[in-house]
């Protein structure tokens, strides 16, 4: 009789996916199961779990513990009030689940920021219609508890811009290029050995993660529908070390930032390598660390940096949204009801006001320079900087320049017109400065 | 009747203190009450205030709103859920008004730190008693959600240490003395000057405000009874010009920290100016920002910084507590029941371990120096480098030692026999290295 009450008193839980993230959370919750009875009143028990390879050895006890091969079947068990989605990805078996599981009426826990970002409303509102909760602190930032944070704790701000290092694969890529004067490739060859990069890198370094990430943080922030396609990205393959030389002389940091500003005339959003002011807390923030920074008009600037991935990191954000639901916390998904989200305007590009840094190769030869100086003054950009960087035997050399304040459309324009000049040996490339507004 | 739904759905709150903190609440819950509705599924209403001063104009708008120049009875209104003490001190009518809404069944959200870190205990276990909430996000941090970070997003981890930088009138003294090389008493003029300041500073710059934060701190992330008269508390009025010279040039900044560890041999808990790596993510935190930096068994480091004071920053806090009570959000106040709190065993001075910075001024002869290091190595403390700074006309000279690791027992015994010394012409002073650890 008693472990009858105990078992209807606890918060009974299924974990889908028993990877770095699934273990670590497993290993948490039965580690510290005194623990949360103390803080939430009642037990956290893990019911049932689902994975691939029943069979293969684990390094954790699944003693008493069901074992399901069909982690579908976790939505329908009447002895789960939530389910822990922990096997990623936008869609399949990680979208059925939740769904299905929402359905049911219960509970999910989820850190799938690839499927919030896409799915995110109508897997709201299925929570809001069958009354159980939709939870993803882990979606975002790892350990930083940066989804309560927006939901909970600033409430009484109008926020007006979120901005943040969201990747710690480009983070740590970033990081190494910087300090061994390295490229790219093997900076991120090094990122695989170290377990920090996956195979194929890209939704990693061509910024699909980052944006994810940055469209749920957005639509937290302002108040609007998550709209992954709004999101601008640029990945960030084309850096090379005289970008790293020339930023560090420039007073700046290279950085993958993922930033959301709301203006009256709409939102941007988007993820891009942006060279960072070494007097902002973002600049230093290095390795696979992620860092995220808010304005609030009653808070001021918050910012919160940590452990971006890893499992236990994760497992953290994970175990605190289970504790709140234990607890009883209930709040909307996105903050306020789904009804109350708006589908935000797209800030026009010729809104999208900036500074930028211009990388060039050209020839060294006379008169190079000034054909570049007149077009940005037809286009009515004005120059903070013009480098030359160094003179050799080579016939080409790599010239920098730094605009002051322009719209994104005419310096788009501008660069059009450069990459024609006989002179100019490759595309243009461009860097936003980041300002922190927008 | 509508009139009267509404007001029964209502989060219904009295305000005690329309000064900067409680005009700033007042403002902001009135400025967003459609969004306070739209986030928690009912209004937040304020029913009534009490302040000194019932004629004074003020900039905000009374008008609906009940005044009682009593803040006592807003214990006993029936028409109140929720009373916000934001008066302030440590006893007398806060703590009378904390104690008796408490007691009424009502929930209370405070900013006061005096009152927490002293009867902080008492306060919980009364609103365990009579069924109500006691909120404190805004007595630590300003703005920055640490309260909750800790209760509530850390509850799966053991946290090992927490520390930060506390007070913002401190900070920002400590950045005027390093940046304009002018010494404590120029820097406090400033800071007082720009409101940063009060006539008199001594709550701040002797760290008492720091201790009673840093105490919230330790007993939210260790379990422990809040314990005020643990903390060793060093004020900053002694730091010198030399001080911070040296510290830069050793590659560190002075921060005026609060750390608490946790140790087998029990906590640690102490504020005073320490030396701070550069790399540390505090080093940079400047001005009146405060930062808190937390270590825990899953989730890693983690870093929040923020506005540490001010009316609207503060602000953000209480009204983020008064959202959480209207969405009936439920927690204890120290995160687990009062009589789980135990009253940790304090550290012993010989098991405090750490690096220091000695200086000290000495007669400018031969000898001196090997003196001072044949005291050092008797106590076997080693020397990591003793330098004198500088030679000149005058009689002595300062010295500057910074040792290797050795417990706080030791150093004082061997900076007593310093002090003796003839070639000694003040009392030795030394400020603690951190190193995150201890």
């Amino acid at each position: 009789m008693t472990t009858q009450i105990q078992s209807e008193k606890s918060l009974r839980v299924a974990l889908a996916g028993l990877g770095t993230i699934g273990g670590a959370t497993l290993r948490l919750l039965q580690e510290k199961s005194d623990s949360f009875e103390q803080h939430c009143g009642r037990p956290i028990k893990i019911v049932a779990v689902a994975a691939k390879g029943r069979t293969r050895a684990r390094a954790f006890d699944l003693t008493g513990i069901d074992f399901e091969d069909d982690a579908l079947k976790l939505a329908f068990r009447e002895d789960v009030d939530v389910v822990c989605e922990l096997i990623g990805g936008g869609s399949g078996i990680a979208h059925t689940l939740c769904e299905e599981s929402l359905r049911q009426g219960k509970s999910v826990v989820t850190a799938n920021k690839a499927l919030l970002a896409v799915h995110g409303m109508t897997l709201a509102a299925l929570a809001e219609k069958h009354g159980g909760q939709l939870m993803f602190e882990a979606a975002v930032g790892g350990g930083i508890p940066i989804i309560k944070t927006i939901r909970e704790s600033l409430m009484g701000n109008a926020v007006t811009s979120v901005q943040g290092i969201l990747n710690g694969t480009c983070n740590y890529i970033l990081t190494r290029m910087r300090d061994d004067k390295g490229g790219f490739d093997v900076a991120l060859k090094e990122a695989q050995r170290l377990g920090y990069a996956e195979a194929d890198p890209s939704a990693d370094v061509d910024g699909h993660d980052s944006a994810h990430k940055l469209c749920i943080l957005a639509a937290l922030a302002f108040g609007c529908e998550p709209d992954f396609s709004a999101v601008s990205i640029e990945g960030l393959r084309q850096l090379t070390s005289v970008d790293f030389d020339c930023a560090r002389d420039l007073g700046y940091s290279i950085k993958m930032l993922g930033t959301a500003s709301f203006h009256e005339a709409g939102l941007a959003q988007r993820v891009c390598p942006c060279l960072v002011s070494h007097a902002s807390p973002l600049a230093s923030v290095d390795d696979v660390l992620n860092a995220i920074q808010l304005e609030g008009d009653a808070v001021g600037s918050l910012v919160l940096v940590g452990a971006g991935a890893g499992g236990k990191a994760t497992a953290s954000a994970v175990v605190g949204d289970l504790v709140d639901l234990a607890r009883g916390h209930k709040v909307n998904p996105w903050g306020c009801p789904v009804s109350d989200l708006k589908k935000a305007k797209i800030l026009p590009e010729k809104e999208r006001r900036g500074r930028w840094y211009i990388r060039l190769h050209v020839t060294d030869q006379a008169g190079v320079l000034a054909d570049i100086a007149a077009i940005l003054r037809d286009e009515a950009i004005s120059i903070e900087s013009l480098l030359q960087q160094g003179r050799g035997p080579k016939t080409s050399v790599p010239v920098i320049i730094v605009t002051h304040e322009t719209n994104e459309a005419t310096l788009h324009a501008a660069l059009a017109k450069i990459a024609k000049l006989d002179s100019v040996w490759e595309e243009p490339f461009c860097l936003r400065i980041d300002t922190n507004k927008d």
